[in-house]
């Protein structure tokens, strides 16, 4: 039995050794060192983000999972009189959709199919016809499914119809090129332990000044009131509640790692690489995926339930995780399919130890899938 | 300069390294060593409570700080036609009368002075008078001043009353002997990195199951909705959200470090040889405590700012960094004064070397003190 799991999921994902080392020592929470430690990684996420304090961003880290940063923004950012219009096309919108009835927002959702990109002309189609939306809505890459919505062109016809834009950028931000500014979004959340490679523990919301500035106020709960949040840390550099200290000292870590390994080109180059070992063997194992290849993002992929009675999940999931290989089970509305990931500590070569031992698993549970070429 | 830095703060606190090194293995947030861990967790920290499933109780882990769990139960479990009253003699308490006001709960507030203790007698009186109030919140360990609220005595006075007993026990819990059953407490609320000595990330909630169910349906928020989080672990062992896996597995480590201590009578020994090994150090340098002896808790104590010209909080704070001792500003709405921790991984012999430091930095800043006999 491996000693060190890889997990090749859409998080917890497996971070350096370098990264978990960070979190050996203690730290105030209002300490110096902690302090700077913070303003560091805002002006380094802002970077990545093609964005700047200077050009009116700011960043806000939450405690909590994503979903919490992610409320923190819709509960904090439309008004009674906004209406948010939820672009869905997997959970982690209809995620969106159930904030919004909770808090009781105005608000409308345009659907699409769960294998079906979120498209900029059904939007902007909809948004046309309905002038009073304030606020849009979106994933970027939908971890439901692995697909990624067209998040710029979203951002342009939002901008075009004088929409707020809001992007779950959860699973992607880090790995994939994006900028912030161009795309015209004016909130996006991510979390500490996706494509950053931190461990779990805060979200962070990249976002305009001056729309964050119209939150003062208006948040629906204490401890997700965003605008509280970004006051405290901009006043004195320091969070109104605990924040999970540790946690941010490893996400300093990994963003020198991320700086080190190249920046999020060459981390999205590893990324696409280790997709591209994976489809391959998976495809050689006759596994076949869920979505069409077009749309397909690299950041995890749903892989269909092969179609032979032998086939059970959970067996199948047990024996790869007693060899070390952690994959991570489906949740698709209309499909049985399990999902593997391609970001984290992961590299093509444990791409590659995953195939083996998935080709292991199959051939002692009697698996034969048919190869189609 | 030191290398390991001690912090004598409420929390985030001194971990032992053990703790920490608990967290140099990634684990994946759905695996079965995570589940099982976070159940164990669970029923370690009813063992501590004197309480059981079997009794009818449960644990519930929230992500994100201390205040999170406190506004996930205050939102979750008070309706709307319930009357929450909040016995305040702090900030942790007026936090919570903030949490009302957001959510816009019925409530009532019945203030102490902040050196006085929430008396059962007041309590009672008040809630003879105001037969509308259904739920009664309390902290226990006052950590904006340092003293102890007497949590049995005013939960007897809640059950006389018929009121649901709501005890913020952040800064205590695990350091003090309570019996939660005894003690007629409903719900009470603590955190990872207090006196159970883990690392931030999480809060945790023990509480009855029959008041539990009743806040289904009632949560003001999906992330902080504290039923549909208990029923998310109670179906399949997993967070509905990602976790702070690598604190979860910190703290469990704890527990076992608790265990192995001797348990909280153990525990509670050293914290108060602790605090009287930090009252005669800091009575031989001439500092005086806001609050009176008797009601003083051995969690945190408030020092007052010396009478004298040459004090300069920050340069005291900064020059017992630069030793390696955090110590903790005030929090107090009418006296200047500092806190120092006694919670953590902080043995007497480390309180007596904080001492020396604060001698060595009185003496660089010219200061002299009075000592009183």
């Amino acid at each position: 039995m491996r000693v060190r799991k890889l997990l090749f999921t859409p998080g917890p994902l497996t971070t350096s050794e370098t990264v978990k080392q960070a979190m050996l020592e203690d730290v105030g929470s209002r300490d110096h060192e902690f302090v700077n430690a913070v303003k560091e990684i805002g002006s380094e996420l802002m970077r990545i983000g093609h964005i700047s304090k200077e050009e009116g961003y700011e960043c806000v880290i939450m405690q909590g999972s994503g979903t919490f940063g992610i409320e923190s923004v819709v509960s904090s950012v439309i008004k009674k009189n906004d209406t948010l219009l939820v672009l869905v096309n997997g959970a982690y919108g209809e995620r969106i959709v159930k904030m919004a009835v909770i808090h009781q927002l105005n608000h409308q959702v345009l659907r699409f199919e769960e294998d079906e990109i979120v498209t900029p002309e059904a939007s902007l189609k909809y948004l046309q016809a309905h002038p009073e939306i304030t606020h849009v809505a979106c994933i970027h890459s939908e971890t439901t499914t692995g697909l990624f919505n067209p998040i710029a062109e979203i951002g342009a016809v939002c901008r075009k119809q004088n929409a707020v834009f809001i992007v779950d950028a959860m699973s992607s931000f880090g790995g994939i090129e994006l900028d912030i500014k161009e795309s015209q979004i004016d909130f996006l959340v991510s979390s500490s332990n996706k494509c950053i490679e931190g461990v779990p523990g805060f979200a962070f919301v990249l976002c305009k000044n001056a729309e964050l500035a119209k939150a003062k106020g208006q948040a629906r709960s204490l401890s997700l009131d965003l605008y509280d949040q970004w006051k405290g840390l901009e006043t004195n550099g320091q969070f109104r509640f605990t924040p999970p200290t540790l946690s941010i000292m490893a996400f300093r870590q990994a963003l020198k790692e991320l700086e080190a390994e190249g920046g999020v080109s060459a981390r999205e180059k590893r990324y696409r690489t280790n997709k591209m070992v994976l489809d391959k063997g998976m495809k050689e194992l006759g596994f076949s995926q869920y979505l069409n290849k077009e749309i397909q993002g690299y950041i995890i992929t749903s892989f269909l339930y092969p179609d032979n009675p032998h086939f059970n999940f959970d067996r199948f999931y047990n024996k790869l995780n007693d060899r070390g290989f952690v994959i991570y089970p489906g949740k698709l509305s209309k499909a049985n399919a399990f999902r593997i990931g391609n970001i984290g500590q992961i590299f093509p070569d444990d791409v590659s130890a995953l195939i083996v031992a998935i080709r292991e698993v199959l051939a002692e549970e009697k698996i034969s899938l048919t190869v189609t070429a």
